[in-house]
């Protein structure tokens, strides 16, 4: 089965350990479309992961499995889990990386705590590649989520903070910065016709190409969430934002 | 159909847009081999994205599928097209990124201007994602390029420019800076005697391992350019090369 | 055929190397599942393509073709080879890159200097795509090793060093760093009850979470090795430990 396997990890490319799940996924399902997500999350930053799963799946094929491995407690109590939700297949620790995603899904879901199909021998510190990647793989050429062992509890572990509102104000925060130094927010596209950023206006601007040189700005963003740039630039390097710095729109 | 989509951007690893532009190709052509050129072009770097399609293009199959999206015009004017030339078919911005890769192909080539096969809701951000992989998912099944839309001009934006001649000496430049710090030059391989960098002979070498240590030197590179290097080093870095610098050779 | 080809070098993802030599693999098995185990392997360093390698090896299909390329000696007369091991097949220069693995897959193995189906024209700087690829793509779908060229005598050239024992410790050291800045060492995983790093005492542990926060310790890693880490940071920079660092254990 051609099934897409998608992956998120927090294991960079230099070090072959994304390299190792792939060999373990085709040892089982040879036709299996892997497609890298990103791999360059920070180290242990399960939040980076959720959200890049959440931005990204509606754009993968009915029937992908999504093998996320963020996962700081390897070895340790948290669960190994597969979840089903709508047309999609979710693999990886219960420890809030599929927390987003499931929520944003707005559908049903399933859990089920992975027994069995894992490798034979289970490291301590490598469960991407011992326990996700070959359920992953397996998943991906027809087993059933519930196949994979009994059906569990899913647990949430992370909070999407929406922006809230104050006097006419809606009022988010940088969540996330992207390659290019885009800082987006949590706060929703919207038709809003000021913005406040450390108590200066900005413009709101339709396409990046509108902005005035040397003039930062907000757009709204292909996640359908506000964010702030810099013409031809990185804002997050020219005024050095921070993870959680509040913007306001109204 | 096993079309290979090839794929050069400059949206990096880290942050899944790739990732997404697959998901999109893979949903509408499940078979599609996948390639990843380069998403390490400087951010919205034309010439390099165009630079490195020219490098490589001829190594790709018959009918490969060539998704080139360095884009900072992504919502403004600048027209989506699809150009098919000789056995390549290219989709991606007419801003100049596909400019090197027709100059070198020397054949007669077609554009359109995507009008169809797009997501039916397209963001002003990632064009990449929207409006460019779609079309090439279905171009990679077989759709025929002047089915996306109206038959266009393509309009040229670069300049390859020629090293010239001054006296004997042929005069080029550094044009690209490869992973390893060697520095590339505008220069055709070529039957040379004698080099000059800032001033001072370079030996020219038939391969790396030729050079005296400590030594910089020129050598005929893959791209079928000369290129200056320092042996087992960063010529980049330790000769504090710009972009624009001037190689001689005679 | 769908065999796997697992790719190592030290190109880097920039500059369109890799995607050049997997256009080239392509366009003679438009059927192979092409993997990256790294290509950020640091250039030059031959040492850490053969511990990648052997790390990786074995977690790939049967009939896995391994193209591995870190290769300063392109052009001199270091040989290209194919190496025929088990149930895998390996590709590349005889320049140290499959010693670690063909001494640890412990099977018989034959090599063969490669003298046909490489491309028509080879360069003298990039054989990772004028010999090694279009010979890989040709393995890939069938043939077999010994249609490549006379057989040789496989020559190596690093050295595996294992750790030695002092009055009643096992004194092993530093081999690796990984992404999250794990010291990999060369000392087997076992039953260890005190270890020394730098004259201090370090814990023993069996997964990461059970590390007291700011106290460095050992554990048991993914590949069999013991290895130096830093509870949720980095202990290649916390400590700035240097390759080649001992380590005790007992």
């Amino acid at each position: 089965m051609k099934s897409v396997v998608a992956i998120i990890t927090d294991f960079g490319l230099k070090d072959g350990f994304v390299g190792a799940m792939k060999g373990v996924v085709l040892n089982i399902n040879p036709d299996a479309q892997i497609v890298d997500i990103s791999h360059e999350v920070e180290p242990f930053d399960v939040f980076q992961g959720a959200f890049l799963l959440k931005a990204h799946l509606s754009y993968f094929p009915k029937g992908t499995v999504f093998l996320c491995v963020v996962d700081p407690g390897v070895g340790s109590e948290r669960l190994p889990v597969v979840v089903e939700a709508g047309d999609y297949i979710f693999v990886g620790p219960n420890n809030g990386i599929f927390d987003f995603a499931l929520e944003s899904l707005k559908v049903g879901f399933k859990a089920y705590k992975i027994e069995k199909y894992t490798l034979p021998v289970i490291s301590q510190t490598f469960h991407g590649r011992d326990v996700f990647a070959p359920v992953a793989g397996h998943l991906s050429r027809g087993l059933k989520p519930q196949e994979v062992g009994s059906p569990i509890e899913y647990t949430f572990h992370l909070k999407w903070e929406e922006p809230y509102r104050e006097d006419q104000w809606l009022v988010g925060k940088v969540v996330y910065f992207d390659r290019f130094g885009n800082c987006i927010t949590n706060i929703p596209c919207g038709d809003y016709k000021e913005a406040l950023f450390r108590g200066q206006k900005l413009r709101i601007l339709s396409h990046f190409l509108q902005a005035k040189e040397g003039e930062p700005a907000l757009i709204c963003n292909s996640f359908g969430l506000v964010e702030l740039f810099f013409p031809m630039s990185n804002a997050r390097e020219r005024l050095l934002v921070k993870r959680g710095e509040e913007v306001r729109v109204r």
